[in-house]
């Protein structure tokens, strides 16, 4: 008899729901939920373009929805399936996305004093507006506190942790001083499903807080209270309200609470995971191993691998973390990435091909594509960096910007095209060697996200280029997939990812 | 009773002649002539983007066409125009672009034998096949004849008479060998309209022998046999072949020969003077003067200014030229110049700025420049370098290209097209400086060319940029109203050019 998993991925505009046969790996059905709030489920500013904030009420209904609707879906799909053989809920989000919450865990925008304060929502990964207090955040650990700075590449960013609590509690001291926890979103939500927010209770993700939050148990978790308060006393004493322990998403929350498991007609067995960001589990629902690296081909990349965690694995700089257990048990996950990459293509063709290459932004990709195929490298002599959003890894600095050289009177759109594909292989490839240089093997890479579906031209360069074998995962929703196979576990059906992953060609 | 004089200007593409009224300097007709041959009169060849050659049946027929049409359209102007009142005619032309004749003066190409050999042609200013000669000439002279390079900037281009020359003798050995001579366009031109091609008679022009083929009185004309026999033996025996004396354009050339004069019905009275280019008539066609630089901006841009030849004037690095006489008589004449300009913005819009700027290059212009000036400077972020068909003034480097940095993603079509703008008016602030920091003044720039008329917001940005007033010149034709001024004093109307520039305030 089959059983299911639901996984639950929360992105940037929207979230949604995939139900996975646990039995064979297949996945059955799946329903996305875009996000009501804002600008296609981001809070902006007009003002400030750094500001990026989400409304956690799109998340609790998108919940609702998607399990619903997929649920009904797998029953048109599969008359077999039915809703009480699911036995487990992962969750993925984007992050570090976190928000203020009172002492039930509520977030502060839900109350009628801050429901239209920015800073009482959710601060959005890409929420930028903490710049300074990262730079000061780098400078300051830097001098007392390298330790905490080498587990995460040296420089702390301003889409992290830390920063954004900081600037919360200079630009808004009201919901600051208000807030008696920050409960990251990969926390929040399955929280939320298991009926308890109350901060002190929820079980913290080790994924976002090694990665974000500069938590490790070599130094007792969080940062320590002096390093904290030379900083800002008021950070030092948020940090004796957060938490002292945190878990991988092998790990139960607990089980699904009876209003929820009312709602959604599941039952109150299902098992829900501790969540983790979309990245990491998406790299397991593509299959991450020794050797092997999940590029999260999108808008940016996200670059996950793994190392055996009983092996001495030194620092790497520039590396954005390497957490012990962010991505599986037993394994060190190590986090790269890459500020822009279909952004850039986007950006490029929306802004600078001329509707000569097609009316449609599909039939310019299409054209510049079949076009910048029939050069041969170097051909134009053009030269470009991919730097249009900063630069995440290696050099982690959000204020750089592009660069495009070589053009002549004769440059067309399409060479600048190639150009730019090939700036970002470069950039994949720097990556992948400074990290193969630092003792962690690169044999393969497996890419997903539909720019590596779509795009063999693409795919063709990064294998040129960085000279590995690019694989294509078969999923176009790994990371709800990744997210199916915690839940999975969570439910006990496997003891570990690790025997998860061998059980099942999974899709 | 008015006089009038002619100007015939031979461009790229067309040439033009325009009737000026010597009495008062007004503009009275003109007429242009395209060219019929080649791709818009330049004969190119698909296998190399580096050939540029030109028919030199054109010009004989440009001549006929442009005379007969303006001196029409004179009559029905001004009642009181009739053709004898026209005393003289001055020709400009591009250049350096010679062509192989035989004894009689007579192009090669209109023989039986080479009618279809493009090395029996005339070798166009832009054809830049010739980079590896001149590279090989500068090096070569750096060695055994600095004083060469010093005049004309440091380095040899490919441009020039000597490169070009040496190539045919390399390519091209059967028209080598058959040459008699070569003659500038600038010296044939005038040449046929005194009825007398004979390579031995031509009075060749100052401006075309010392700013491109190393003359100067200063080592007795063209560069030594010796030299010339350490590139090619070919070259010096091709020097003794040549000429010894250069002429200024105040100088008469001769009178207009009997047949033309019935051809055209104008008298043989009409005296032709000597040839120039056409930035250097365009110079004086524009004012040129002490502290006054000429800029004829257009798809490249040629910079002229003048020092009285009393003075002792050093020789400026990276400079084109400096040539005694070239410009007007009593002055050194001084060319620098940008290799694009125009032809950057032109290469911008047809090949990198989508329809939602506008249908055709126009309206795509049009709000280019309108979104453009809405900008600060620095506003975008953007750097860009004028550099997409190599830095003629003052690297002299075909070889280079442009650069663009600042990228992020959300650059606008019109923040780039500003930066483009900014690079062209940085490339002519770097000819500036350069020019005024070895003593020559720079206190205006009066610009010549429809670029300079129509868009005011890049003439603004000059002005910022340069620190200097930019004036902008009346006339649309400078280059043939400077021709025409030249055939007024050759005509003996004036004694010299910078008594004619003071007679009137022409146009």
């Amino acid at each position: 008899m089959s059983k299911y998993a639901i996984g639950l991925d929360y992105g940037t505009n929207s979230c949604r729901s995939l139900i996975v046969d646990i039995s064979n790996g297949k996945e059955l059905a799946s329903h996305v939920f875009n996000y009501p709030s804002g600008d296609a489920g981001v809070i902006v500013q007009k003002s400030d373009p750094n500001v990026a904030r989400q409304n956690p009420a799109d998340y609790v209904l998108g919940i609702e929805v998607t399990i619903t609707e997929a649920i009904k879906k797998a029953k048109v799909i599969d008359s077999n399936f039915s809703a009480d053989k699911i036995i487990g809920i992962g969750v993925d989000t984007t992050g570090s996305s976190p928000m203020p919450v009172d002492a039930d865990g509520n977030p502060l925008c839900f109350s009628e004093k801050f429901k239209d304060n920015p800073g009482a929502m959710v601060w959005l990964w890409k929420d930028h507006t903490s710049y300074e207090e990262a730079t000061i955040i780098t400078e300051q650990a830097a001098k007392s506190r390298p330790e905490y700075l080498a587990k995460i590449g040296g420089v702390y960013s301003s889409e992290w942790f830390w920063s954004k609590l900081w600037k919360c509690s200079k630009y808004y001291p009201e919901v600051f001083d208000d807030a008696v926890s920050f409960v990251e979103i990969c926390d929040w939500i399955p929280a939320v499903l298991v009926g308890d927010t109350n901060p002190l209770n929820i079980k913290r993700s080790v994924c976002a807080a090694g990665h974000k939050a500069m938590y490790s148990d070599q130094w007792g978790g969080l940062p320590d209270e002096e390093f904290l308060n030379s900083l800002s006393p008021k950070l030092g004493d948020m940090r004796k309200k957060l938490f002292s322990k945190s878990y991988p998403s092998e790990e139960k929350m607990g089980n699904l609470s009876k209003e929820w498991a009312e709602k959604l007609g599941l039952s109150t067995n299902v098992a829900i995971a501790v969540g983790a960001f979309d990245a990491h589990m998406g790299a397991v629902g593509a299959g991450v191993g020794v050797g092997t690296l999940v590029k999260i081909l999108g808008t940016s990349t996200c670059d996950v691998m793994v190392m055996p965690n009983n092996e001495n694995l030194a620092d790497i700089p520039g590396v954005c973390g390497i957490v012990d257990g962010s991505v599986k048990g037993g394994y060190f996950g190590i986090e790269a990435g890459q500020s822009a990459v279909g952004d850039i293509f986007l950006w490029f063709v929306n802004n600078l091909v001329p509707d000569s290459y097609g009316k449609t932004i599909d039939e310019k990709f299409k054209n510049l594509e079949a076009e910048a195929t029939k050069q041969k490298p170097g051909e134009s002599g053009l030269l470009a960096l991919d730097w249009n959003n900063g630069n995440r890894t290696i050099l982690v600095d959000v204020r750089l910007s592009g660069l495009l050289l070589g053009q002549t009177l004769h440059t067309k759109a399409h060479e600048i095209y190639r150009a730019l594909v090939e700036a970002t292989a470069f950039g994949a490839l720097a990556i992948i060697d400074r990290i193969s240089e630092n003792g962690v093997p690169i044999n393969e890479v497996v890419n997903c996200g539909g720019l590596a579906m779509k795009n063999s031209m693409l795919m063709q360069i990064y294998a040129d280029i960085t000279n590995r074998p690019m694989k294509v995962s078969r999923s176009e929703q790994t990371p709800a997939l990744g997210a199916a196979i915690f839940g999975a576990v969570a439910a006990g059906e496997f003891t570990d990812v690790e025997i998860a992953q061998k059980a099942n060609d999974w899709n």
